[in-house]
C-alpha cells in the first residue's frame, strides 16, 4: 500500500500528540508563513527601513493576533518556543553558513579586536548589566524576593550565595548576548565588511565566553574571588576557546582530506555535498557533547571547509554548497523571527504580570538602558586600546565605534532561548516573577530588533557614507577561482550579498589564474613592525602553500578534473 | 552571552528528555553513522552486489549489535522507529526529488501501465495477501485469536466483522506496499528507464490506492460488497487521485508563477531555492491535512516544478536545486535504512516471540511467498492486457515482466512504518501477537531488501543485457538547456545517475537551441491510432507552448537574463 495510509497515520499523530508536540497543522501554517515572509521580504527588499527579520517578526505578531482572535483569547501560538529546537536545529546552519561565507581576510585581520570585544567585552557587559539589575530590583522591590524559596531546587546556581543570583546572574547573561543572527540580517558583509566581521566575530567569541561563564558559576565560588581563581578562569577560557577552534579545524580538514583522497564526487556529487553538511553538523554536535562552544566550532569548521574542502569538490557541488548552505541559513533565520514574533503574544505570561504592568515596563526600559550602557562601557575603551596595535588605516575612528556599538545592541532569539531555559519549563510558567522576566526579555527583544533594526541601515549610511567605507574598508579581494566556468557563473548572477568564499588577498594569486595582476611582495621589516597581523598572514600563506594545500587540497591544488578520475590534483 | 550556554542547555535537554526523545548523543551517533555510510557506499560503488541501502542496513545492524553488547542486552537502538518522523520528514524529500528528476517522457508514455499496476494491481495483491494470511493463521493457529478481545477499542477497523480483520487487513496493506525508496536505490533510471518509471510510478500510485483502501475500510461495510459500493469505491479512488494530482500541479504552477512574475531571484538566488523547497513541502503537508495522498501530490509537484519553475530561476539556482534536492533525498534514504537496521535488533520484541520462534519463521516465509505470488498475480496478467494498447516497440516482453515483478518485491521502511503504526505504541509493544507481527515484518523487510536487493543488479543484467535495453528503451533524450553554460557544467560533471530534468523529447527542440537536429514531425493518422499516448503528448506540447509556458515560464520562455532585471523572459 505504497506510502500506505500515511494520511491516516498523520491524523492519528495529530490526535495523539500533546499540545506542545509538533502537529501537521502547525507545520503547514509555519511553512505557509515562511513562504509569505520570503515573498514579502523580496518585495520590500528595496525599502530602506524594513529588513527581513522585521518583516518576519511582524508577520509572526500578526499571525499571533489572528490566532488570538480566532481562539477567542485562547492561545496565540501554535508552537511553544523550544530552546532545544533552537540550539540543535536552527542555530548551527546559520553559524556554519556565516563561517563558510565570511571574508576570511577581514576576519583574521581584525582577530585581536574581535577577541577583546568578544571575551573581555562580554565580561564587562555582563558585570554591568548584572549589578545594574541588582540595584534596579532592590529599588523597585518588584515582589520577586519572595522567590528565594525556590532556589534550593535550582540546579544551575546552587553555589550562588544570594537569592538574587537566581535573577541577576542569568539576566547578566541574557542581556549580554550579542545576537549574531540579528547582526547577520542587519549588516551587509559587502557594504561594511569591517563592521560585519567585528560585530559578527564578537558574537561568535561571545558564545565561548558565555560557556566559560556558565561553567565558572557552577564550579567556582564567585563570592570569594582570588587571583588564583581569576587565573583559573582565564585559563579555562583559553583552553575552551582553543579546544573549540581546534575541533572545528580538525573536522573541516578531515572532510577536505576525505573528499580529496577518496574522490567522493567521482560517482555522485551529492555525496560530497551530503558529507560536507553532515560533517559540519557533526562538529557542532560533538562540541556540545564535550561541553565546548558549538558555535565557535561550527564557525571555524565553516571557515576551514570553504578554504580547503570547497576546492576539492566538483564544480556543480561548489555552486550547490554555496547556495544550499545560504538557503538553509536563510530559512532558519526567517523561522526564528517568525517564532519569536508568534511567541511574544502568548497571553499566559502577560496575564501573570498584568497587575504590575507599570513596573514591568519600567524594568524593561531600565534593562534596555543597561544593555546600552554595558555595551558602551567596553566598545569605546577597548577600541581605544586595540587601536594602538593597528596600522593607521586600520584604526577604528569614533564614527565606526559608534556604529559598532549600535549594531550590537539588538537582542534576539538567543536571548529569548536563554530566558526560556532559565525561567520557564517547556514554554510555560506559572510564577509571576518568572513570567515578568520572560515578558521583560520579550519586550527588550522586540523593541531592540524592531526599533534599533529599523535605524541601523540609516545610521550606517549616516556615519559611514558609502564613498568612505567602501574605499577604505573593502580590501581588493578579487574572486579568482580556477575555473572560468564558475567565475562566469558567479559573475552572472545578481546576488550582490554573497561572494564566493574568498580565501586570501591579492597575494594569493600565484597560481596564475586569469585576472592576476598583482605580484607577491615580500614583507619588509617596516611592514613586519607596523602590521604584525599581515606578517603572520604572510608566513601562514607560505605554510599553507607548502604543506596544508598539498595535503588537504584548496585553491589551485585540488582542481577536480572530471575526465581523469584517477588523479584530481594539478599543480 | 552569545549563543550563550547552549552547551549547558543541551545538557539539560539530555537530562530532562525521556527515553524516546531525541537526545544530542543519538544525533551525534546518527550523523557519524551517516558519514560512514556515505564513505563506505562510495568505496563499494563499483561492487556488483552491494548497494547503498544494503550498506546502510548492515551498518545499522552492526551498530545495533555493538549497542547490545555495550549495554549488555539492554537496548539495540538509540532512536525508536517513529512512523510520524518517517512520514513527515523523511519521505517527502525522497518522493519530491524523484518527481523532480524523473524522466517525464518515459513516465507519461507508460502512464496507463503505471496506473493499472498501481491501482488494480495493488488491489489484487492486497486481496491475495490478505486471504493467504487468513488461511495461514487459521492453519497455524498461532495463538493470535485470543486477541479478538482487544478489537473493541481499536479505532481503525471497527466496522470489521471478524476479529481476524485486526491482523488480516493490515497485513494485506503492509505487504502490498511496493517500497518506492528501495526501488529508487536498486534500479538505475539511466540504465533501465522503462523499468524505473514503471516500478517507481507504480509505487507512487500505490499510495493513492492505499489511502482509498484505508478510507474504504473505515467507511464501507466490506462484508456486504454490492456493485453500488464497488462503484463508489472506484469513484472515490479516481476523485482522490485527481485531487492529489491537481493539488501538486497547482502548487507547482503557483511557485513557477511567483518566481517568474516577481523575479524572486533578482536580489538573492537563495530566496528562489527556499521558496521551491518550502512550497514543495507545503504541497505534501496540505495533501496530508486534506486526507489526500501526499506522496502523489509532492511527486506531481516535483514534475511541474522541474518543467516550469526550474527554468524561471537563475542559473546557479538551477544547479543548486538539482543537487540540493538530490542530496536531501540521498540523506533521507540513507537515514531510513540505518534506522531500519538499528531497529531490527530490538530485543524487547524478539523476546516476546522467542517461545514461538519456529512458527514466527514459518509465518515470515509464508508471507514472503504470498508477497511473491500476490505480485505475480497482477504483473503478468496486467502486462498482457496493457500490451494491447501499446505499439510494438513499447510492448513488455516476458523478460521485462519478470524483471518488473522482481524489482517490486522488496519491502522496506514504508512496510515497517505501517506495521509499527498498526501493532505498536510509539515503538513499544507488550503483546506477543503484536510483537510477532512486527518481527515478521522486520524479517520480511530485511530478507527482501538484502537478498532480493543483492540479486537485482544481476537479474537486470541477465534478463536485460545492456545492448538490448539501452538501445530499445532509452529514447534519445538530448539535454538541450538554453544556456550553454549549464550544458557544459552538467556535461562536465561525472554524475551519471543524474540528468538535468528533461522535459520533452526530440520534438521539443523547436526553440532552436544548439544541437537541435530533428525536425518536428506532424502526427500522422497511423501514429494516432497506433500510439494514442504519443498523440496526446503532441497536443499537450502545442498547448504547453501556446499557453502554459507563456504564463508559467519554462524552457525557452523564461530564461533569466541577469543583466536586465526588469524583463527576464525572451522569445
Amino acid at each position: 500500500m505504497g506510502g500506505g495510509g500515511s494520511s491516516v497515520l498523520m491524523r492519528l499523530g495529530i490526535l495523539m500528540s500533546g499540545p506542545d508536540q509538533v502537529s501537521v497543522d502547525s507545520i503547514a501554517l509555519f511553512v505557509t508563513l515562511l513562504c509569505i515572509c520570503i515573498v514579502i521580504g523580496h518585495l520590500l527588499e528595496e525599502n530602506r527601513w524594513i529588513n527581513e527579520s522585521i518583516t518576519a517578526l511582524f508577520i509572526g505578531l500578526g499571525t499571533g493576533i489572528v490566532l488570538l482572535v480566532a481562539t477567542k483569547g485562547g492561545s496565540s501560538r501554535i508552537l511553544a518556543f523550544n530552546e532545544d529546537f533552537f540550539f540543535i536545529y536552527l542555530l548551527p546552519p546559520i553559524i556554519f553558513n556565516a563561517g563558510f561565507q565570511v571574508k576570511k581576510k577581514q576576519f583574521f585581520r581584525n582577530f585581536m579586536s574581535i577577541m577583546s570585544f568578544g571575551a573581555v567585552g562580554t565580561m564587562i557587559s555582563f558585570c554591568i548589566v548584572s549589578f545594574g539589575a541588582k540595584l534596579l530590583f532592590e529599588t523597585l522591590d518588584m515582589g520577586y524576593l519572595e522567590l528565594r524559596d525556590y532556589l534550593g531546587s535550582f540546579i544551575l546556581f546552587t553555589t550562588c550565595s544570594s537569592g538574587l543570583c537566581y535573577f541577576i546572574v542569568p539576566i547578566g547573561a541574557i542581556f549580554s548576548a550579542t545576537d549574531s543572527v540579528c547582526t547577520l540580517q542587519v549588516l551587509n558583509q559587502d557594504d561594511t565588511p569591517l563592521l560585519y566581521s567585528l560585530v559578527f566575530g564578537e558574537g561568535v567569541v561571545n558564545d565561548a565566553t558565555s560557556v566559560v561563564l556558565f561553567n565558572a558559576i557552577q564550579k567556582f565560588d564567585l563570592s570569594d574571588i582570588s587571583s588564583r581563581i581569576a587565573l583559573k578562569f582565564v585559563g579555562n577560557f583559553f583552553s575552551l576557546f582553543l579546544a573549540s577552534t581546534l575541533l572545528g579545524v580538525v573536522v573541516g580538514l578531515l572532510s577536505a582530506y576525505i573528499i580529496k583522497k577518496l574522490h567522493i564526487g567521482r560517482h555522485s556529487p551529492d555525496r560530497e555535498v551530503a558529507l560536507m553538511i553532515l560533517m559540519a553538523y557533526l562538529s557542532y554536535i560533538i562540541a556540545e557533547l564535550c561541553d565546548l562552544s558549538g558555535i565557535l566550532t561550527v564557525f571555524f569548521c565553516g571557515i576551514v571547509m570553504s578554504h580547503y574542502a570547497f576546492y576539492n569538490v566538483t564544480e556543480s557541488s561548489r555552486v550547490t554548497t554555496k547556495h544550499a548552505f545560504a538557503t538553509l541559513s536563510f530559512i532558519a533565520e526567517t523561522f526564528i523571527f517568525l517564532y519569536v514574533g508568534m511567541d511574544a503574544l502568548d497571553l499566559e505570561k502577560w496575564e501573570l504580570v498584568s497587575n504590575s504592568l507599570g513596573k514591568s515596563v519600567g524594568a524593561s526600559a531600565a534593562l534596555l538602558g543597561l544593555v546600552m550602557v554595558g555595551r558602551a562601557a567596553f566598545i569605546f575603551p577597548l577600541s581605544f586600546l586595540t587601536n594602538f596595535t593597528k596600522s593607521k588605516s586600520d584604526k577604528l575612528n569614533a564614527k565606526q565605534q559608534v556604529t559598532i556599538w549600535w549594531a550590537g545592541l539588538m537582542r534576539g532569539a538567543v536571548s529569548m532561548a536563554l530566558a526560556y531555559n532559565q525561567f520557564a519549563n517547556s514554554g510555560h510558567t506559572k510564577q509571576p516573577g518568572n513570567a515578568a522576566m520572560i515578558t521583560c526579555t520579550i519586550t527588550v527583544v522586540l523593541f531592540s530588533t524592531v526599533v534599533f533594526g529599523l535605524f541601523t541601515k540609516h545610521i550606517v549610511r549616516l556615519l559611514l557614507p558609502p564613498s568612505t567605507h567602501l574605499n577604505t574598508m573593502v580590501s581588493s579581494e578579487p574572486s579568482s577561482p580556477n575555473s572560468t566556468l564558475i567565475l562566469s557563473l558567479l559573475a552572472n548572477e545578481e546576488d550582490s550579498t554573497m561572494t564566493l568564499p574568498l580565501l586570501g588577498d591579492v597575494e594569493d594569486l600565484e597560481d596564475g589564474s586569469p585576472g592576476s595582476t598583482n605580484v607577491r611582495r615580500p614583507p619588509s621589516l617596516c611592514m613586519l613592525l607596523s602590521t604584525p597581523t599581515n606578517t603572520v598572514h604572510h608566513y601562514w600563506r607560505i605554510f599553507d602553500d607548502a604543506f596544508m594545500r598539498r595535503v588537504f587540497g584548496g585553491r589551485g591544488f585540488a582542481v577536480y578534473v572530471p575526465d581523469s578520475p584517477e588523479e584530481g590534483s594539478i599543480h
